[in-house]
């Protein structure tokens, strides 16, 4: 990864905003400037230098892993002292308005000397961050590759009567014993009419006898997140499930055909929605349609109606319609797409065929 | 959970700072207060009413797990707005300065008309839950269960040139296949020299041929966090081994003698300190003793050598004292301890002998 690089693109914006240094505590943000991956740190880029302010526990870790900065182990606890300390006076010092709390300023004046000027901010390093380089992408395709990697086999173990939790830990130990650093988030199985849970939980209820069961869930590889849900059924479908799943499998393939540079991120969910809506199920797809992909595992663009951003190549997305019926279960299908310089390519290699299984 | 009883404590300590309301955005203090567990969420609780906003993708969850609020399921997307509507004009409201960011807080203003004062608070419904209800403590005592069970039968899977992660995958797995709801957080085995990084990942290195393997790991189990480590030696331990392990394990016993209500929690960290201070390897124990733990994975007290909080029974401790040597390895010990009227109830079941296997 190209940190100098990156830290000289936000100097230059620095310097255009007439901005003097940024201070930036928002951990992905600190790993993208600079390759720090702990759970505590400041990252303080002014005109020529770039000073990591992290704690005791992250001293080899920070040697090992951090370029282009200067590394600063605050052993009194306080990072926001320590940080304050490094500021000069008269400064006009750029905070990320959106991930500090009103208590962090609070705290960062209380040890900053001299006249200072702070300059609110939003995005300015999640903007950089849109456009994946070379390296990111790589590392994106990596981390889906594995994802992908592991489905059928994990299905491959379902039985008659498993517990929901016990499908989920197959498919996290495969994610593990094929290389992964840690999930990419919670993983989501739920089964039957749970499926109308759209962020459920595994639980102890075995897997249905007869209905869907879907599968959200990621990996984490050297910091990149994966995303993809794939939607299975057990015993034989019925006419409406068959319909349901159609419609999802066609609302994501309009929405993946509508994506190019240039286009609305909002048309792309509007692509979905509509065929959603024309099938009569508007009412059960209540999210919006994608989100960035990267080092978190939500970043922008939005997919989504209301949403204001715009395709460019280079972004990575998930695309996942999805139909939820309360009381009858949900099917949501998702793969993850790279903004090409005429389309999309997309990065997902799993099938998407309604795979129907017999316990 | 006696969601009622918690909300009506909350509310005499708004009366008592005359204050009118209290907007809550800190998820773990959601679930504590009404029993939300979804990842979006505020929560509003007035002089006679709670209500919770949520968005589509909860609707389902909320009307099952909320108990003792009003539910709003907010389309637009904009929880802060929504939240801003249902206050009246004229009103004292307090909000969680260590939570909220800037722009929140700006958003909250744009959408709020009337005369109105934000009070800033830090810690209110963070002091309430320091004190673990019975309901709490039994849920902590099966999270701690269930990670310790499985523990054992973790061990025996290790062979020659397993890698960490796959080792971490076994552990984790075993969690999931005893019904565990999550992970309590990253799961942590490195083995031989990779032992000294106190927050390290597991990698694709094999475990050691001859040295420590550190595993500090835990469960979430109905929204409440299990938490130990315990190190163990493959291969026959150096004199050195043996003794740093037994410094280490020496200093865990002190701290847990030390545990009383009303002692300082510093003088917990002193207790650990002193003894790995006497042995000669006070420099390489670079983090605090312990830390309160419960619906979220750290919470107060922090047993440190600079905290100000005093021990009171009912409340649920780790005391995780270690040694880490650049370029040698870590040894870390740690449990989970209730403050009880008279002293400490160890939580974790499992033996602290130095278990040695031959790979």
């Amino acid at each position: 990864m190209d940190f100098l690089k990156r830290q000289a693109a936000l100097r230059a914006h620095l310097r255009r905003q007439h901005v003097d240094a940024m201070l930036i505590s928002h951990l992905p943000n600190l790993r993208y400037l600079c390759g720090f991956s702990g759970s505590n740190g400041l990252l303080v880029v002014g005109p020529r230098q770039t000073t990591l302010f992290t704690d005791g526990r992250y001293r080899e870790q920070a040697r090992q892993e951090v370029t282009g900065a200067r590394v600063v182990i605050e052993t009194k606890g306080d990072l926001w002292r320590a940080a304050a300390a490094e500021l000069g006076p008269k400064q006009r010092l750029a905070i990320e308005a959106d991930r500090i709390t009103l208590a962090q300023r609070k705290r960062l004046f209380a040890h900053w000397k001299g006249l200072h000027r702070l300059v609110l901010t939003q995005g300015w390093v999640e903007r950089q961050r849109v456009i994946k380089d070379a390296d990111e992408i790589a590392a994106l395709r990596r981390a889906i590759n594995l994802a992908s990697s592991v489905l059928e086999a994990t299905l491959a173990r379902m039985r008659r009567g498993m517990k929901e939790t016990e499908l989920a830990g197959w498919l996290e130990f495969s994610l593990r014993q094929a290389g992964g650093e840690g999930l990419a988030f919670e993983t989501i199985v739920v089964g039957g009419a749970r499926g109308a849970r759209i962020h459920g939980q595994p639980g102890p209820q075995p897997l249905p006898r007869r209905g869907f069961v879907v599968m959200d869930y990621g990996v984490r590889l050297a910091g990149y997140h994966s995303d993809m849900t794939r939607t299975i059924h057990i015993g034989r479908p019925t006419a409406k499930a068959r319909q349901i799943y159609q419609v999802v499998r066609d609302a994501q393939s309009a929405a993946l055909a509508a994506i190019k540079p240039g286009v609305a991120a909002s048309a792309i969910d509007r692509a979905a929605r509509r065929v959603i809506q024309k099938a009569g199920f508007g009412a059960y797809f209540p999210h919006s349609t994608g989100h960035g992909v990267g080092l978190e595992i939500h970043e922008a663009p939005r997919l989504g109606a209301t949403s204001q951003d715009l395709l460019q190549a280079g972004q990575v997305v998930t695309v996942e319609p999805g139909i939820y019926i309360p009381g009858w279960g949900g099917v949501r299908i998702e793969d993850v797409a790279l903004v090409t310089a005429t389309g999309a390519e997309g990065l997902t290699p799993t099938p998407k065929e309604l795979l129907t299984y017999g316990l």
